[in-house]
């Protein structure tokens, strides 16, 4: 079992866990992503960063290796792994969510290019679950198919300026229909993926009923061409100054943006519906490819603090303080933490989405914060060089702190987590009650009196 | 899956990624220990306490309502779950560690009487397993066979006042050979089930050849009758103000104590083979039991916080400050200790105690804080009600902290881990210099310049 | 400076941070306390608890030794330190809140003895304020002068079982008036000194006037003789396993019980105003203590980890692990945290109680979960031994732990100072103004344009 | 009291313990700092940046609002303030460093422009220092003065690339004597203010002597003007994404570079004297510029809760989770550091900062991490918001992430405050051994036999 290519490289006990789920096509194929991972992927991690521009033609490019690797991933057939065929029969491949979380921990070693070069890079991936699973025929001809094929990129268009809206219902761009044409005005920014040359098409939230007397049939969500008149890409947002180029994070003005009636999604009034259905799995992949980030974190501390070049005082750096101990606890973090959402991604594959919101809502708060700390003690033990732009810590660091926030902030989910337990509450107070009552019975056959 | 009623107690998604390793029998075995503690060992609780005693005869009692459910217990199969048969073959029960750690989860439901009443209560569960696999036939008759009836108990007698015991080689009672007996002389404390009226036989550890070379060659236990002349039980340790009677934690005086020579385990100089055979496994069982406990707690709080006596300032507990949160974190802490310990048993069964000493000590030093944690916030929920005798959770807080020391210490586990974790640096220096030498190919063939 | 004797006892750079806010009386009076406390109160502490019988009589003790250092202690000056002149004029001693506090912490190094012995222990402290400000000369004559003397003990009944009583207007003791007299009935529990046979009154407070339109008028405190028929001591209640005997924890029933209408103090409906004024300074005391607690269980950590006996696998235990972490750490703790308090008991003395809400609670929170913190770090680096009888540490803990709860459980004062932060955000906005009103004109004056 | 500015500004209870402390100048200079730090320099802020470009010319710029901030800091009197006249009679004002320290809190509001717009930033404040100190005349006129006058800038190469540089025996540059020349050979890096052109000179450390027996005394000093041939800068390092610019994190590369004999600092092997002297006072000056900050995004915070236009499902922001008890804990945190650095630099008065070091120490491991926490949790109180540009939150961040490492990574000052407490083991065990003493006497006395 420890020979398996997955255990040796995230050194883990949970792979037992969870082996006999795996079908020979997702062992094979886990296999295969691993050998790639590491004999293609990370040794081109440097080259990419190499081959982006510092000024701003950074937004303009797209990088060769890049393109390279998505070539060599598709022929191995590590490519939309993300798309379960389960759920979507004519694309998707044979895998559980369970199988694709360890794909989506291995494919995190690499920070975005594992995921990237595998097709399977947040917003695209939920954005081909959306044409997949509510797009009609033209609209999956016209955007599904280039973005499977890794053609073009895609962008989601949600957050919004100046509104507090992780309720969704403070959403304020407003999707009208005018004739046959939809017409959209509105103010978005963090729409990752915007600033891409690649991206072709964005996926656009926004109040089509803002009347309506339920609050989740106001929004609808329309396909928006990323060359449409009226779209205009403000700025770029940073991330603790990172600004994540070439995909980044746009600010976004849609000003009367108009595209045919064909563009709607599903139907008026189900954006609320469209919006529910995409977040559910991609947060547990969030949550695996931060798994890999920390164990990738905690690889690289062990390997520093052993290095004989860095000693001080006549010693390793794993002889002072509190060294080993921070690595120790690193290693069970990581370890309680993947099991965590591996368990939320078998309860998803077992109860869908829905049947494991409080599963996927404590991977959510727990695992961010679990990684964020396991980088932060790396980032500590590389002194200066760790938050430089020579070692990947810091940027990784940036990376997994917007997940603290993005797909809702952690307070959400420890709110909704606290909220479901608590309605537990009348079935332990009927249980509680059935064993008061047998105490009772007891109390009063042993002849005790009781207080 | 989410209808048995283990997954329905603990509220817990770890079910499903342990359910198909479960056998039939265990499946049935673990349903019927569910109901047999709801409704026959909870509703006893109090009884048994009111059973006790409060003065100095409370070392003389033998609590009947703990008597009698053993009788129950035995009746349906509910006994000595912790004994394996594939390492017991004759003596054991058909469960693998993975699902007596399910078991004993829910003997930890209800502290120690969960245990107690099924004859798998420490300090017998060690003792019977070194009896089981080191003990020769006489010895078995003679104290094996009562102890698997749950006729007599046992104490096993190791840590030594006035000495650093969490180093074993500490250890200064001295165990030697005279004619045909050996004489014990040592002082020992904190020797957990000695106070009881029940236990019948104490094995002791002691130095035999304090000058063999090989520090791991100087130990050896020996079977001595709890009544033996010399054996005095100096007075009763106290854990945080509870004496934990009848059980107790004793302190011991062997004066001159002399036993048979039949009366040594296994052979001169086992002791440390015996000692670290039996620690492994009995390691996790605590863990989950304190799973167990902290899930009682969870639930225990969960019922404070909705009482609607408990109203203060127009509002239920749960809508002050962080109650609503401080309950999410419980939920998220206690399900990622469960799959840690989980996955430990799992590894124990795989790769034997020895293959899952990292798992074992994560397991070691990650539960009981993280139990210490859920109890200490419903204590707080609970007032000064929650530090009182009317409820369990100050007796259990005290329970737990125990086992940050008991067993070694966090602090050993930790460096346990830490260690181990850096063993692993070879490895991957190995593979980052793979990566190095594909990284400079591939900067070579972009014609890119490496820095 | 560093000569002074309190700073070479806590070894804390504090001390030039108050040392010229003592007057001359204050600093000789501490010299005076710190000598008394480490050549006479240590030593003793011991000989009190071998004075303390472990059978029921020791609800009966009177403790030979403790009596014995209080007339000491009284011929020193060393008597009655909490009750200040200058709220006090005939009573008190010429000493700010700040010069107590200091003295509270050097009290606090010896548990309850120390403030016992000096006759200013809780709950006698607030029972003669209350007594000294709101009393009249006949009830000062019969119970304050006493009290001041040392001759009784008294006892402040509030908290009440069943009852949310962190919301002092669910109180539901009745207190009411017939003929000349006044009856009172109610349930109380955790009432601190209760089970002492020295005390002999009980200040009672209960609901006079439930239907008073105001709630903090429904309220009145009354002097209740502890051996009134219709007193009774139902049990004493626990606290994590001690019942801190002979003091205790009372639950206590008031059964008709039956006072002279000369009995109700300040008059009727004052018992809110009453608890108000009691409760301010008493908090800071509780937490000076806590810190003098803090400082001594460091101080006992630091020689454990420095004794050559308690060596393990050839190392000092400060060679192991974190050990020199913690203690750096908790050096660091004590050190903030008693300057928080200082700087609490500061604001009480120049802007009263009232103006120093936000001070005292922001102490009542921080300072018993850091005691806690720190002395559970020394339980850890004892073993088994820390959480015995032969440490006070285990008491200790049980003891600071009950801060977290008593006057105020930690969310209570949580709130109240998140509460009064907020109220700073009108000021904070207006500010904002006025920055971005200069902000702006600062852009137009240099011609850039503001986004 | 209360109605002094810097109370208000940071709503601080600590003004009352330090005010009698301050002279007539140094409230003046204060209350003057205070307005000018809220009616010129935070307006500003916004305006700096706006100044900086994007491109590679942000190396060149010198940011006009600052030139002009500084011209009338100067005039108002707010110049040098770090400078103490006890210890530079010539060039210093009077001010101790407790009121120094203050200041350092009102600049740190403003985060770098704050200090730098009164001549008080780093690293210019510790160079001024060692010149000051230890400058012959020469020297002082020709690069004190100007340093003096806001002229130039200037930076302290000492960190190297590829050297554990936190112990400075390991330092590598070589500094040799040719004739009359100083050779100079080193690879430094993250060498702060090097890539401002306003930076005129560096001072170098480097091995001099690297065979003498004193590791202590192979260390020197010299002046090495920035636009000697040979200075080479080779890239600006990045802390968390930002570069810092104009004054950056230059990596520097000292190629055979020559300077006259006359630039050598204070004599030949005093390299690390001066390096010494120079970071006490340093380090309590960034804590309080740190406190400042998390002052600062305090207040932020609160205005952001409060903020009626981010109201999500009908609540304030203030209203969900646990914002209240996040700012509680913020204002109780921010509120102990403080105290702990004012009694650090009170410290620093009294004892000169060797007297000092433990309390240094302390500040230096406590503040950074402190303020992280505060502004971390106003961050995620902002949503995306909080980690974009738009805020300086992020910027903060990253700021206050590289004082855990710059001037020694936290493990250092953790280990030398607990290696000191170590120090006091020897004094415990004497008192100890008074106290055990004086029991057994006690007990002799009391005929209880002491066991």
């Amino acid at each position: 079992m420890a020979s398996h290519p997955v255990a040796e490289l995230t050194s883990s006990s949970s792979w037992a866990m969870i082996e006999d789920k795996f079908s020979p096509y997702a062992k094979e194929t886990l296999a295969k992503l691993v050998t790639f991972l590491e004999e293609e992927v990370r040794p081109a991690e440097r080259l990419a960063k190499a081959q982006l521009p510092n000024d701003a033609t950074r937004w303009q490019t797209v990088i060769p290796i890049i393109e390279e690797l998505k070539a060599k991933a598709r022929k191995l057939g590590l490519w939309n792994l993300f798309l379960s065929k389960a759920h979507y029969p004519e694309h998707g491949v044979p895998l559980t969510n369970l199988e694709y979380a360890v794909m989506a921990e291995i494919m995190g070693r690499s920070g975005h290019m594992g995921s990237e070069v595998t097709n399977c890079s947040a917003p695209d991936t939920g954005n081909m679950e959306v044409l997949a699973r509510y797009g009609n025929a033209e609209q999956q001809n016209k955007w599904l198919t280039p973005l499977l094929n890794g053609e073009i990129r895609s962008a989601f268009a949600m957050t919004e300026r100046f509104v507090a809206s992780s309720d969704a219902t403070n959403i304020r761009t407003s999707i009208r229909q005018e004739g046959d044409e939809i017409v959209i005005n509105g103010h978005k920014w963090y729409i990752s993926g915007a600033g891409d040359p690649r991206t072709k098409v964005h996926l656009v939230l926004g109040k089509s009923d803002p009347n309506n007397s339920s609050t989740y049939k106001q929004q609808s969500v329309v396909i928006v061409p990323a060359d449409a008149p009226g779209v205009k890409v403000v700025r770029h947002m940073m991330v603790l100054g990172y600004d994540d180029a070439p995909e980044g994070h746009s600010e976004i003005i849609y000003d009367n943006v108009r595209v045919p009636l064909g563009n709607l999604v599903l139907g008026w009034g189900k954006g609320f519906e469209i919006i529910q259905g995409r977040l559910g799995p991609g947060r547990i992949h969030h949550c695996m490819r931060s798994i890999g980030a920390a164990q990738m974190a905690l690889d690289t501390m062990i390997q520093r603090v052993t290095d004989p070049t860095r000693k001080t005082f006549g010693k390793f750096l794993y002889e002072h303080g509190t060294v080993v101990a921070d690595i120790a606890k690193s290693r069970a973090e990581i370890e309680s933490a993947r099991l965590l959402v591996l368990s939320a991604a078998l309860q998803i594959d077992k109860l869908k989405a829905k049947g494991a919101m409080k599963e996927i809502a404590i991977a959510k708060f727990v695992v961010p914060s679990m990684a964020l700390q396991v980088v932060d003690r790396t980032m500590q033990a590389f002194g200066a060089e760790g938050l430089s732009q020579d070692q990947d810590l810091a940027f990784v660091y940036a990376n997994l702190r917007t997940l603290r926030i993005a797909d809702g902030p952690d307070a959400v989910h420890i709110q909704q987590v606290g909220q479901r337990e608590l309605k537990r509450a009348p079935g332990l107070a009927k249980r509680t009650a059935e064993v008061k009552k047998r105490e009772a019975e007891l109390f009063a056959r042993h002849g005790v009196s009781l207080l």
